[in-house]
């Protein structure tokens, strides 16, 4: 029998936890979300303490006694195991580049309503957060947004998929960034995403596969709220 | 003839492509560093629009018609070809995690100067940088150092280094940002590092490395200046 998989991550919010959470549905894979039982904070800092190799911060995935962290080394070691990336070295590669973007991409959104620290609240920050986030809409989501609609319009093969034509845990994350800009910046997204159709294709191609579509309709999906990642706060949607 | 490397970045700082110099250098590899050679921009701006898998940002390494973006991506292939990782699947992921964290942290320091947008100068987000960068120094630092500090001694042989007993591109990356925070705040990590001699040790150690001694003696070696991740701005080092 296999190890079970644990997730562990800071319960209620989707945050960096859901790229794995998608991952591991789409592969359907039986996995522990330790996020919604009970007494997840204290279960994942105990699990955090107890590793021999422990990652700096959740989400992490534990099987057995083994510990992986980072979100996009995670999606390395899912996308390997369960046939959610290419085989071949410069394929496995390549994803993960384009994970990695993603990652940069979803630091800059978090860094956009807490420009200052983490661990102020955003109150504490929101002149900062105002004047961060009218450059993350009209320079860098922009740019992102455009480069990926690039890797998806470079042929016609990859129009479906950003990678080789099959999809990878690179083609969940970019889903789970358009549901999170959706609902975190309603105005100004709905204007941007207008320039990137293969983009919007592509998210809602993902949201239709038969995992994922039923995933997203379970209640093991966790809604978006103000104390996530992406968060809505309409002064900043502008 | 296996074709040779060109690694393409900023020209006039070390920035993210000295995590990747540090282990070309260290691996003994021939490699053409665009950065330093004439047109090196223009010539980046070309091989990044060329690419049939274009990188998002500098660093890149070209190899013939492969190009492979984002920093730990590339330490990702560089460790596997050239022996600056573990072969085993574990000990690989484990290291790259501890360079995600590493590419966390140096995110962190870049962010603590430019808070509000990469697109404005120092000059323009002074006040901002001040709040963030008292951050950085009183929380984000002590906690990124204390975790490598735990990660060398969790055992006798890793104290020497980061992962099972033998240099990996993790241990150059961690020295290039233990050499990066001694150049920006002089002051304030003179009293941070007194708590983690291990990473200063590690750091130590790394340069006493034959080739990267004979590296960091030679004019390849960039120093460090107010353009790049590491900064060095007085009114902020308290």
């Amino acid at each position: 029998v296999p190890a079970r998989y644990e997730l562990h991550y800071w319960p209620g919010i989707p945050g960096r936890g859901e790229f794995v959470r998608l991952a591991l549905e789409e592969a359907g894979v039986h996995y522990v979300d330790v996020a919604r039982g009970p007494q997840a904070e204290a279960t994942l800092l105990r699990a955090q303490q107890q590793a021999s190799q422990p990652p700096f911060a959740p989400p992490f995935l534990r099987i057995g006694a083994r510990v992986i962290g980072q979100t996009a080394n995670i999606l390395l070691f899912l996308g390997e195991r369960h046939g959610l990336a290419p085989k071949s070295e410069p394929g496995r590669l390549w994803t993960h580049q384009l994970q990695l973007t993603i990652a940069d991409l979803v630091g800059e959104v978090h860094d956009s309503h807490h420009p200052i620290a983490g661990s102020l609240y955003y109150e504490d920050q929101k002149r900062e957060a105002k004047r961060r986030t009218e450059h993350l809409i009209a320079e860098r989501l922009p740019k992102y947004l455009r480069y990926f609609e690039s890797v998806l319009g470079a042929d016609r093969r990859r129009a479906r998929w950003l990678v080789g034509g099959r999809l990878t845990y690179a083609d969940l994350s970019l889903f789970q960034v358009v549901a999170g800009l959706d609902y975190a910046f309603p105005t100004a997204f709905a204007r941007l995403k207008r320039n990137t159709p293969l983009v919007v294709a592509l998210a809602d191609r993902v949201a239709g596969r038969p995992r994922i579509a039923a995933y997203l309709a379970s209640p093991r999906r966790q809604p978006f709220n103000v104390h996530g990642i992406f968060r809505h706060y309409p002064e900043l949607d502008v």
